[in-house]
């Protein structure tokens, strides 16, 4: 890779000015961001309390508001916008939007986040400022990573792939030990390669469990013949990875070496149909045309994969039923299944960027069937 | 304590019955309840997608909804309601009471919650059935805990206790130990005893770091003569509990035991003035002024505490701008601290039930001075 060049900060005054482009188009003179993941987005800020309101015309009327106990924090997170100290965060710059109804005379808030009852109060403290609903502004940029979101995946889904060769190299998985053991072993290890926490409730499942799509570990011990499935992931600088490996506790029967390569034939036909105007539709299509195929469409009962970035399930959705295209800087993950009720199931997933050509993968355990 | 008697379906049945008389009360005749953990409080679903129609009248026009992941862990978990299955599950609800609008004519929503853009779908689908805000009225309930709610924060407490006891008498803290391997070694140490993963981001502070009330762990290695403040907590059935004790490492200083002492009697006398019918400011008053009287009034700029439950932060606030009384039965937090930039500060907190007389405390971790 080439090195990134730009600061975070730089990277995000890049993306405020694409926003501000939205906003032009939206005939908006601001918008009101409330949503603390769109804060940290646009500002860096990751504490717990915070609204920023982004003006149309650049950072000169732009504010960021938090409260008292973020007064350091936010001094050196967001070091190039003014800032207002204030618990009511949101009212606090609808206020001082109220205040230059000139200034602000149409402003845009987050509707899909917004309730029904902040609306209410909004309306209230907004005076001769007009609120107009704006859902989904900032989802629309975010939906293409920039290089360093992609950086944060990058380092994200290494720490995944690590721990995974940590717990196995290390004997992890063995008959006897439970889902449970195994689950907070790889939270650990994604903990000492960097990861911030686990992106999502780690799952570990043995055996039957296996075919359960979304299983809890649990205190199940790991047995002998077992398919044991690892649907796990770290967070770096806020960004999720998500991988899936399926792996087996000594020999491989028939049926396990049969599904698996089904899926792995499966994943790789999806991960071969990720590429710049792909329809999202027939990414699913072409993974789960080869599931069906050997007559077993039925036991794949979800989705081929979904975006992920700040949120560990973002847009897009990559679906039969979802509609759009991908484009480059999308970071989608790639994760068919089959699960053979009572007996057991198989996911594969990675974590990948669509880009022009092949796309980037950033989970890189291997696809092989390992056995432990 | 006596033994709980009811069953935990019993429980919510009751639940469900108390809050038809706020429905009652509100000339609504049924909610549509769309926050998870309300769900969770009146019907026992602990998935992540689910709506509840609760009929003023009874079980029998009360309907639940999930989506097809969850079908065999909804029959298991809500065995006593009629089940829908759409992963639209507020829209499905929405379109099962316009089918009967004589029955559901006037149906409140839980308007703290429904976005402004959920909302308009909500009223493209409810077609004669009239949309009232409602907020709160789950909560409402929720800030007076039933015995099966009071039982689940008394074992995550004591599974927080047991963790800390274990931390100590294996030499978990001693110099050298970074911040992070102390929060890890808690987290651990409340799954083994029971807990489904911790309450909140562990905070353990070490030296100076102890005087910032909110600091996250970081490599920073334990050293003699610290302050070390643990703030930590264990969830079980989705309740949550919350304690802070402050230990030093190796003799105290003079200025340390001065501290200690100055927040352990305005603990003491906050845990005191807890009592049906107080005011929720005379509590937080109680407790600061003993640190006010000491001159140290300025080094304590948080609140008194919080209500505990199914949220680390609910209802009721105890604190200096805070308005309302105090009933038998809520679940509160009593966490006075006095704080010394730069040097090191001290938090002591307990998680405790207002009962009539004395407080039922339900951290039981001594609040002497722990010289470790």
């Amino acid at each position: 890779m080439a090195p990134i060049s730009r600061t975070g900060s730089e990277f995000r005054a890049v993306r405020r000015d694409a926003l501000r482009a939205l906003l032009h188009e939206a005939e908006l003179d601001a918008l009101l961001v409330t949503d603390l993941l769109n804060i940290r987005y646009l500002t860096g800020f990751t504490g717990s309390n915070a609204a920023l309101l982004l003006h149309a015309g650049g950072d000169a009327g732009t504010v960021f508001c938090t409260d008292g106990r973020y007064t350091t924090q936010a001094a050196a997170e967001v070091p190039d916008l003014e800032h207002i100290l204030d618990r009511a965060s949101a009212a606090a710059l609808l206020a001082h939007a109220a205040a230059d109804p000139g200034r602000y005379g149409q402003t845009g808030f987050e509707s899909q986040y917004v309730s029904v009852e902040q609306h209410v109060a909004y309306q209230e403290t907004a005076g001769h400022v007009r609120l107009a609903r704006a859902p989904g502004l900032v989802e629309q940029l975010r939906v293409i990573k920039d290089e360093a979101e992609v950086e944060a995946l990058r380092q994200a889904c290494a720490a995944a792939d690590r721990a995974l060769a940590g717990l196995i190299e290390h004997g992890g998985l063995r008959p006897g030990r439970t889902e449970r053991e195994v689950a907070r072993e790889l939270e650990s290890r994604m903990l000492d390669h960097g990861s911030e926490g686990p992106s999502f409730a780690t799952i570990v499942a043995a055996g039957a469990n296996s075919a359960i799509p979304h299983h809890r570990p649990t205190g199940t011990p790991l047995a002998a013949g077992d398919f044991v499935k690892l649907d796990f992931g770290a967070t770096v600088d806020g960004y999720h990875s998500d991988m899936t490996r399926t792996l087996v506790l000594g020999e491989p029967a028939g049926w396990q070496r049969e599904i698996y390569d089904l899926v792995r034939h499966a994943q790789a036909a999806g991960r071969a149909a990720v590429y710049p105007g792909a329809d999202v539709a027939a990414v699913d299509k072409a993974a789960r045309d080869v599931i069906a195929e050997a007559g077993r469409g039925e036991e794949f009962a979800h989705g081929l994969g979904h975006g992920v970035g700040l949120q560990i399930h973002e847009a897009p959705s990559l679906a039969a039923t979802a509609a759009g295209t991908l484009s480059a800087g999308m970071a989608v993950t790639v994760e068919p299944g089959v699960y053979l009720a009572g007996r057991g199931g198989v996911r594969i997933e990675d974590t990948l960027v669509v880009r022009e050509g092949t796309p980037e993968l950033l989970t890189l355990s291997t696809k092989e069937l390992v056995v432990v």
